[in-house]
């Protein structure tokens, strides 16, 4: 099993490693901290050097996990051309599906740092406008990874794209919950705000990117061709990613569909002298594929709620109830689960 | 002078008491932390006890202030109704002004934390899609108070409007530096993101919000009324702001022209479930009031560019140029200041 580092619940850092828990505290004072921010500070020598030790760490019967990272800006692009082209043609049926912009930027927007969760947290149904005042009924996933910034980046200079891994730590599977009845009512002209900010759930495991060199695999060229602060040869990561409702699979979908890849989402957000620190968290937007069953949220896989998705145990669904868990998974990246619990008061 | 706090450079806490620095280090180890945070996260009680020990510091002849707070979220809110009508007029003028949700709710998004610099800090012209890639040729301020929490809030719980006050530790001044030909192309549908996110400059000191009870003012009643979870006296704080470049004052405005409180912007964040926490920044987005002299942007004062603003050396501006110089001033709450650089590279 891939190498991956977390936080042990109270703090310290452990590793994954063929399977097992090891604790690191007391191999080096950077193990010993609430999370992994000093150790993804410090940069690849480090990260090279710790890799070599993990057999001195002791191994952990029974690791109870945190929040691997102190997160500091959270930023949600919305990569995937497929996700993307769903919501359009659901929100605007007579109109090109792709807004004008789309395939020239990584689009994103910047999400709420202090609720993101570690996995296995209960996730409370928001209340909100929607407009009507109550709990929202429309309560929705979104399949998503994450990546993880190690080392900061100067305010004022551009990350050069051929520069944009060396500033990223790793990898992590995320669940940006979404309200869709308090997030449409809302989200004119600023963006989403409360219809995403009540929950973003993260996996407990950070996959180091030197672990996944050979996940990456080459994409179709983009069109039209991005300007040269966005030009790569372009590729993506095939890690398979599934998603489970109250043990039924309802989708499985893959970060090879992302159309904008980590590096140019790096460039993007730097080119206008915005910088980096260490523990921010840049995640993918919801991935879906081509396929009807390839579809990272429940508004894309019940069709805004017109076509009910059959789970095993007989039930249908169109969004989330009160009671249900979800399980997104996704190798070598682990998984991230959260239950649904009713509405405050 | 109002009391104020701010954090001197390296790190320690001092005051502002009739217009002098004193020195707090020593006095407590809550003061000699690298910002406000730990003071602001002790509670009113503690506050109260600092404000009567501030004769013991010692006067400061010649402080250098850093960045007063270690900024947790930072949340931008859009509760001028002169500043959203006038942007609703610029860029629809054929419809209603107010987008349909605007009189329903405090309008807001999240906004770049990282990026956040002490008043004096140098703001560097963003480069970005305007949709030609470029320096941004129309580079703008955004003239802003902002609250900082306090005391946090536990996620899953909405803040009652009637105890919102209480998680806020104070006030600062804020200038939310904008590019608004980058804007204008990103951020459809997901909000403002690199057009923002290069800098927001707030003032050295926060004044508490205990110094501020005998500006508070209030209202007229607002139409509708607003849900139950947002319903309070309608106030403001009636503070004096102005905007000078280049040693010309082009604009005067007043924090009295906000139509939503902090107390309902707290509620309204907070009613999903999502937590404060301590450092968490929310601002008020541009105030403006409602004479042509009153603009809070130079997008309102230059109406979109088309009516350019003469400054006393006898130049005229739309947008800023390299070089200039904004101070924003709004007593008691001091001044927050920028001068623009030419755009890397």
């Amino acid at each position: 099993m891939t190498l991956a580092y977390g936080v042990l619940r109270g703090g310290g850092v452990c590793a994954r490693v063929e399977g097992r828990a090891v604790d690191l505290r007391g191999l080096d004072p950077i193990f010993d901290a609430p999370s992994l921010n000093a150790f993804m500070a410090a940069g690849p020598e480090v990260w090279g050097q710790a890799a070599s030790r993990i057999d001195e760490g002791r191994e952990l019967s029974d690791a109870e996990l945190a929040l691997p990272i102190d997160v500091a800006d959270y930023v949600d692009f919305y990569s995937s051309l497929d996700h993307a082209t769903n919501l359009g043609r659901m929100f605007r049926p007579d109109a090109e599906p792709l807004l004008p912009n789309w395939r020239h930027l990584p689009v994103g927007y910047h999400g709420r740092a202090g609720t993101v969760v570690p996995s296995g947290t209960a996730v409370r149904r928001p209340l909100g406008q929607r407009p009507e005042f109550g709990p929202s009924q429309r309560l929705d996933i979104e399949l998503e990874a994450g990546f993880v910034i190690g080392t900061p980046s100067t305010m004022g200079e551009p990350v050069p794209i051929d520069h944009a891994l060396d500033h990223v730590f790793g990898m992590v599977l995320v669940n940006d919950w979404s309200a869709r009845d308090i997030q449409a009512w809302e989200y004119q002209p600023l963006g989403p705000f409360l219809g995403k900010s009540f929950a973003t759930s993260v996996s407990h495991w950070v996959v180091p990117l030197s672990e996944l060199a050979d996940r990456r695999v080459p994409r179709d060229s983009q069109e039209p061709e991005p300007l040269e602060y966005l030009r790569e040869d372009p590729w993506a990561f095939d890690i398979p990613l599934e998603v489970e409702l109250n043990e039924t699979v309802v989708a499985r979908s893959n970060t090879r569909h992302l159309y904008w890849s980590i590096a140019q989402q790096v460039a993007h957000l730097t080119v206008n002298g915005a910088s980096l620190r260490t523990g921010d968290l840049l995640a993918t937007g919801t991935i879906s594929g081509p396929e009807p069953d390839e579809r990272g949220s429940f508004i894309e896989l019940s069709w805004n709620g017109q076509e009910p998705i059959e789970l095993e145990d007989g039930s249908t669904r169109t969004f989330l109830e009160d009671g249900d868990e979800v399980i997104l998974r996704g190798d070598p990246l682990g998984e991230v689960r959260g239950r649904i619990e009713p509405a405050h008061g």
